[in-house]
């Protein structure tokens, strides 16, 4: 925090509470009630539970005789910290009408007033606290960030099921451009990967460590839609060859035939579904909502694999973090990158061959919060490079976002890795 | 309709819709969305529902060059009629925010302003179509009262299973009165039950036949909860042997202590919840959401048995219809019944031992419609008289509820009888 | 008992525990122990707990200082009788590879020796208990011919389900005899169904009882697959015109498109699987393992319905019970019936469309053997005369069988009936 | 291939094959055909399948004019082998009694004869196929060895649901000792690890290959029934603060109050269910049938963590490969341990904290056989060591074992690390 005065991290945290406000705007009052899947939730509830966040870890914590302001929403808006208490089963968010939406938004500004009236109280004098809650501060705006992607992920995935397909916001694309993909190698060694502890991260970013790395090689764009058209039509979906065990069983489960949002006319033409609006598939676009299965079987089909985390961040360390993310306000991958940089981060999450698993040496965070990201180690994939709806300032190199392997609703594509000779 | 004008049809349409929008009057905007159990529909598909059926089933088949509001509704709003198209599944309805609340009272003006019109039209030249016009509004709008029910019994239980326990409208209880039931005794013999055809009657009361009855004796009032609170204290819900083995499966199943919206404090009180909210439980009211399981298994435990639909219909043959319906607005049973009529109708929908099947002789409707009440004629039970929850005119002697044995959100309850000697 | 000698019901005993042991002599071990479906039983298990039937219920309260067989018989070997004490699961019946066949052997031996001795010391001296003792025996081995024709139902799924289509039994066809239905009708009025007390029955045919039968018409034999087939090829299994609500659904979750046991090869030719083995299909046989689904859809497809078990009791009322039962050996419907009987008895048990609910002034055996029969009187459809695998002797004008309306294994039928004018 | 005659091959084959023979001759002949859960498979199975492994990918494939010894085994007996054709779904592997045991074990006889045969020609007379095909049976016996296990995990949990838990085989345990686990540090560095390629490893194994490592330490012996059970008195089934969130679900869901195989007498006293029978609970045994979540939030309790794959191989790498494996025949972890190797191998499999994910630089084998391993890298564990019911000959410092990270029916334990400062 010594790079930075109290009164911008008052701005910023306005900024950050803010913008969620604006990516909510399109909504009707019924567009902030629904759940249409278990792994969704509804606007409503990000609002509210976003803003818990700061009352339960900052407000409770730090300031001084705080009254709660409603009794049961440490219930209703906790989302999965079992130390703070029971809660509300996810599955079961969209079954609640009430609190109305109204109440959410006078919640939001009461957290807001008494956040900015306790960071204004540590401007005067500092005390042994200050660093501890400008450090809590800065989790519950890059965990509001986070939320800000799953409102987009969400309201997309509601407006999708609905037969009325609505559209959240119309969107001009840019021309599409076309552009083969090249591989750069990389010698490998013994490199570091990791968050050096300059500015925010994770927990789960650190520490800095070193690892081993074989040559390899890595392509220096995501895979497009075209590319992964003709997976589709080599009959991917129909060849257990390619798959993993789990993953082929889910494509028979779920008789998955093309990624998510994506349809085909009867004349046989493709479309897919966004936040503009259902829209003609551009085949220069990285495809995206594929789950890692469909990843890692598109990649065996072409005889590559899929870079490690370790390969992916090694390759990305020293580029400059631009591209197509949501500050674009375009909310969909977009067919022209330009920039090395631009072409790692944004457009899509790209899934790793690495299993979400705790670094060497790593500390998850102390008391409830240790709960935020250790906790998800296991049966999860992890995924580089942020999205067209994740907020350009909110990606790292050393960013670890991960997914079950099966699930698809965010916005996830892959790029293509392979051994060098 | 010959002993009525087209204009009392016209002023009681527009009646019955009025009510329905009165009802809804209390919600919020984010109450009319959720569905919080499978069983359970939104207000805003039951407003949007009701108005389909008669832009489906009138307007469409009889209105000149008619122009259907929206392409989509048929999907939308259709319930179950396989005939007519397909349509949303029942268990996905809380899934869709759009069309809005606005959308939908929009769709019931403009619905509402063709059906008046349709009936001026022939107000003033009757055709061959006429008679089959007035029957199909008279059905939709018996259809309607039956989707008034449905909303409360629907909001209730949505409102139920937020912890926040919203209220739907405060009701002051009329004073309790305790009063012992007494039986009285039948003689049976050859009986007539059904419709005899006075009047609008669904196609399952028809036709009107006879049925030999043995003599038996049939309480003067439904069982209450201080009756029933005895049952659960004698240890009705750990004992098999009072049970159906589906009645003990479903019992163990789904870990039922007591009927659906009762709890018990710390200290052992028992509380109900009700459309006025949570109150403190009256052992003189009828009991209510209670199973057909829960009913029979309380008579074997007492010794007695449930009424025949036959016995019970018989029974009541000759009871004017008043009582504790949806029109006293209290929307719960009441301790307070004075007449015989008060007795078995209204308050509570009592189940019966009968299992629901067609009449001897009985025709379903024609076309589509034929699918209203005869498709559903296996594994249901049926109950007789109404309850506090439906409109006093929509309750006929003759009237054939049903529900499957396990279902209790209705407002269920039931009296006991026995053989006579 | 009055008509029959000691020693004859100690004769009779032994035939019916003899059969069963006949029965299951196609079997190798390995067959006796599999439990195919949740609806279905090993073998063994019916041998252990008809067994048990005896233990529980005559030796262990009637045979002076009887020492049970094994101290966990009662668990695993009894059925449903939850005041008798806890069970097995019923689908958990065949993952228990122990107690052995020959365990089970000798369990029957066991118990033969001991309910043979019992008989002897009463006939030697009748005490107060000794008509009771008889009474029960005789239920014991009604119950065990229940499950006789259960093995052969049993035996028949599980060997369908092995792609290897095991033989029970060789059998050669009688030849197939032609002949159209014709329908008899009756003038119904105020009639009797129910048992009237001479010679055995169980509780669910009492009391004889009257009941009022509108004329109807009734078809003289069952419906035929040919008859069937037609049903099929006219979309019967894609138009849910014809079904009711549940069955259209139970069609479309496990996508029927025929009777259970029929197969279509890939020249269209239609095949049924038999205990003989898989063999053409016989359109002049009665249909056989259709649900109560089909029967009802079949039915209303023909512009018809099911007989009510009213009026099939008194339609068959005056008939000689002969046919095409378990005595023939052949286990299969025949397509070669002569008489008025045999088109009763026998083949197939019939659909009625009729719940399965208690008689007005029924009452259930006492004790644990109340269990019997009453508890099942919710959610079942019952079934009337007998079929290929019934016994002939355990077959009664006033039997009602009884199967919840999806199930299909045992070996039902129906025919048809239809309002006379 | 080098280093051993066909002889010794011959002879080797023949020893697999017996020993498999000889594992199930205290089952009876009930005992080969139940699967009591749907990852368990009956021992009939087993037998059956292993062989068609050489059937299938050896005889067929190699073996002039092989004539198939039944056309129905390719869908019974593959497992999963997607390219090689549909097959019987593994949780119905316990539906079919035919073939019979006897036809199994004539399978065996067939199959052995030829293989034996094919060996004998190969021997006579080398061709360019002679190193695949023995290869190929090399890779078959070590798959027959894999199943062997299996036997012992399926036939233990197949005893365990019965109530009359049968015992496999009586067994002496020998005098328990106890000993403190000590800590051994490693300094870690850039280390290999991976199979070499002297003698046989699976696919998996390879290749070798560079990892750095930080300093580690690590217990010299898996943790104690005795430890683990302080963790259940601790509380630990009941504090969501030491789980990982699947683990924590798991833990509900299924009412996990210990591990598998557990349980308490009404005097609070702990027994384990054993080959041998039950038994009292030994607190010097390594605990075993712990899932990958138990081991995880036992450490994390104790403020430890488990051990990497890598740390752990690379303190085994030295290490002489003997302890209490499948070879003891007592096959139970046993608390007498003496030396660093059998402190490391045999008793229990140990889970690490290592994902299941190949090697930089692998490759699948070719074929049918790539499905082998690969396929299963995904959400799946891996364990190490060998436990007591494992042929020694079978287990190598560079094995990998996994599985789902909630399984517990195998022999699974675990070790203590934590980071070296
Ligand atoms: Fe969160
Ligand atoms: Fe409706
Ligand atoms: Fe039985
Ligand atoms: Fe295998």
């Amino acid at each position: 925090m010594e790079t930075q005065t109290i009164k911008s991290l008052s701005q910023r945290f306005m900024n950050v509470r803010d913008l969620t406000m604006k990516l909510v705007q399109p909504l009707e009052t019924e567009d902030f009630i629904i759940q249409s899947h278990p792994d969704v939730s509804p606007p409503k509830w990000h609002l509210a539970h976003t803003t818990w966040f700061f009352e339960r870890f900052v407000l409770k914590e730090y300031f001084e005789n705080y009254r709660e302001f409603h009794p049961k929403y440490d219930f209703l808006f906790n989302s999965y910290y079992e130390t703070v208490g029971p809660f509300q089963p996810r599955h079961q968010r969209g079954v609640l009408s009430r609190p109305s939406i109204q109440d959410i938004f006078q919640y939001r500004s009461f957290i807001d007033n008494y956040i900015v009236d306790l960071l204004e109280q540590h401007e005067e004098s500092k005390s042994e606290q200050t660093d501890k809650i400008y450090s809590l501060i800065e989790i519950g705006m890059q965990h509001e960030q986070q939320h800000q992607e799953l409102i987009l992920m969400d309201v997309k995935y509601n407006f999708f099921v609905n037969p009325l397909h609505p559209v959240y916001k119309e969107s001009n694309s840019a021309p599409s451009v076309k552009r083969e993909p090249s591989y750069h190698t990389y010698d490998g060694g013994l490199v570091e990967i990791g968050h050096n502890g300059d500015g925010f991260s994770f927990d789960n970013e650190s520490p800095n460590h070193k690892v081993w790395l074989e040559p390899f090689k890595l392509a220096d764009q995501p895979v497009t839609n075209g590319e992964y058209l003709e997976f589709i039509k080599a009959g991917g979906y129909q060849k257990p060859y390619y798959w993993l065990s789990d993953g082929w069983n889910t494509v028979k489960k779920n008789d998955w035939q093309a990624p998510l949002y994506w349809s085909k006319d009867n004349d046989g033409e493709w479309f897919i579904f966004t936040l503009g609006g259902k829209k003609k598939l551009d085949p220069n676009e990285p495809v995206v909502h594929v789950s890692f299965y469909e990843a890692d079987a598109f990649s065996r089909w072409r005889g590559k694999r899929l870079p490690t985390e370790a390969e992916w961040e090694h390759a990305a360390r020293d580029l400059e973090i631009n591209g197509n993310t949501m500050d674009t306000g375009h909310y969909h991958p977009a067919a022209t990158k330009q920039t090395a940089g631009s072409r790692m981060f944004g457009d899509v999450w790209e899934w790793t061959a690495s299993a979400y698993s705790p670094y060497p040496g790593s500390k998850p965070l102390e008391g409830a919060l240790g709960e935020y990201n250790a906790k998800f180690m296991c049966n999860q994939m992890v995924l580089r490079g942020g999205s067209c709806a994740t907020p350009q300032d909110h990606i790292r190199n050393t960013y670890r976002n991960f997914f079950p392997a099966d699930k698809r609703w965010q916005f996830s594509g892959f790029r293509m890795a392979e051994d060098a000779l």
